[in-house]
């Protein structure tokens, strides 16, 4: 039967100001994901990377996500999936997004593209359930989509697509462990009235920074007066590491989803570089290990590399 | 000495789920002043209309906008200005910010033009301090500019025009008092989170919506769960007009700044006037007196008319 090999971006969800509306896709990291259909109704999961992953499609991400559509599917057909992952589980930057939107986008194409993509979102979410206990598409949308992803609304479900500059983004990611879980449970269930209007004043002005190209706009925008303050906490040096970068030319930034790592948006290249040596620096200093990586915003989502 | 006239048009203030950051210039109704450069440094006020404010300009909003500017000008200069008033004061759009608005604007222009677009909506803000105890820049702003005005943040004042397609608008004035201060006190001080994230999603769709020219979206993001359900109480009729109203062809709508004027979008004057005889009919059934308007969205803000 059909073999199909796909490229799963990572993705930065949240931006700064957009809690759980918006998201953004990245040319790097990625995972790589090859998906053949089988005859019979199961899931097969191989994992070809050293994260030690389950193979158990009912606890992986992208197996709950095969099952799901394995189901919808009337159990007439099953997947096998081999899964080599780049983007490091509870780094922040859209692992489990990445095998979720990978399987659904993959599975569709092997089945003739019969669900439209708001269904292949949807599919996608119940790997983001699996993964983080809530069912939220600020990874899975830009992941599938590509570029910046607005989620008005989850029920109904309302994405829309928000055409993007052409920024390069600097990611550093601290090898601690955040959880998901954890960083939401410290979020307080009422915010004043007032941070409330300013959140809504920088989300305005970022997506209108996006939409009108102004980077200066952009970047007075990325600017998180409710969760930022919280969950910053929870990531050593980053007070320092947004300073700094701000200071070496960044547009801005702040936490990657719900972290622990940190990108941050600049207008050139070599601004994106002196964003990088400004996190290495700090984390360097502090002894903590981190990846960064320096990149572009993904404009396509995930993507067929092979079809055989 | 100079003598100047100017045309200050009415405004929609929070446009539903932008409360604080958002508003929008209408064609009708709209204001007419005269203002004529003193050399003497005093504000002498005559009212050419039948709402008997106040001729005393420390208490006239237009009064302590000039005031403002003749201190800023080391009191070397004074103005005499004419108001003929047509946007009923306490209708919620944006009376008292036309007056504000057009004195700045008028003043600058004999000054010749010496401040700049910012300072001009701070002169102008003195006046909303006075009418409302709080110095707020959403009817002002798009007043003077405008369109859309997104304020994204007043404390630095950061005012960003949002292209806005060709749009009708529809507003209905019902003859009731609901003070500002009033409308504000009732507002809670505090939100739930899953209540502003709903709210923000809504803003960015509403701004995505107006630079997309995206009718469908515009009306789907005219949605506000946090002011709306509160003070829409203090409006009667309120859910049986924003519910007819959208059947009737609207795209959406709701409380025009803190009321009780309603205002409506559609994508046609067909649908506009459609929408008019809803506000209409509701209305007459409850013996209310009430005053309706279907314009367009203004695109100029205050605007010399004449010269000498």
């Amino acid at each position: 039967m059909k073999n199909i090999k796909v490229r799963c971006p990572a993705t930065v969800a949240n931006l700064v100001c957009g809690f759980d509306i918006l998201g953004m896709a990245l040319n790097e990291p990625c995972d790589i994901m090859q998906l053949k259909l089988l005859s019979e109704p199961k899931v097969v999961i191989r994992n070809k990377d050293e994260f030690n992953l389950p193979t158990d499609p009912e606890k992986n991400v992208a197996g709950v996500v095969l099952l799901s559509i394995m189901e919808k599917m009337n159990n007439t057909i099953g997947f096998e999936v081999e899964i080599e992952k780049h983007i490091k589980p509870g780094s922040g930057i859209g692992s489990s997004a990445a095998s979720a939107a990978g399987a659904a986008v993959a599975a569709n194409y092997l089945l003739g593209n019969i669900f439209s993509s708001d269904e292949v979102v949807q599919f996608a979410m119940n790997g983001e359930k699996l993964a983080s206990g809530v069912k939220h598409a600020d990874n899975i949308a830009p992941c599938i989509l590509g570029g910046v992803s607005l989620i008005r609304s989850i029920h109904p479900l309302d994405i829309i697509a928000i055409p993007s500059p052409d920024l390069y983004v600097t990611v550093v990611h601290p090898q601690i462990e955040v959880r998901t879980s954890d960083a939401r449970q410290i979020l307080r269930k009422q915010v004043l009235l007032k941070d409330a209007i300013r959140q809504w004043g920088n989300i305005a002005g970022l997506v209108t920074g996006f939409l009108k190209n102004d980077h200066s706009l952009i970047g007075r925008s990325l600017e998180d007066v409710i969760i930022e303050p919280v969950r910053s906490i929870l990531i050593p040096g980053f007070n320092e590491i947004k300073t700094n970068c701000k200071e070496a030319g960044a547009l801005g930034g702040g936490i990657s989803g719900s972290g622990p790592s940190i990108f941050m948006l600049s207008s050139s290249e070599k601004a994106a570089k002196a964003t990088e040596q400004v996190m290495k620096e700090v984390y360097d200093r502090t002894g903590i290990a981190y990846n960064t990586y320096v990149t572009t915003i993904n404009k396509k989502g995930v993507e067929i590399v092979s079809d055989e």
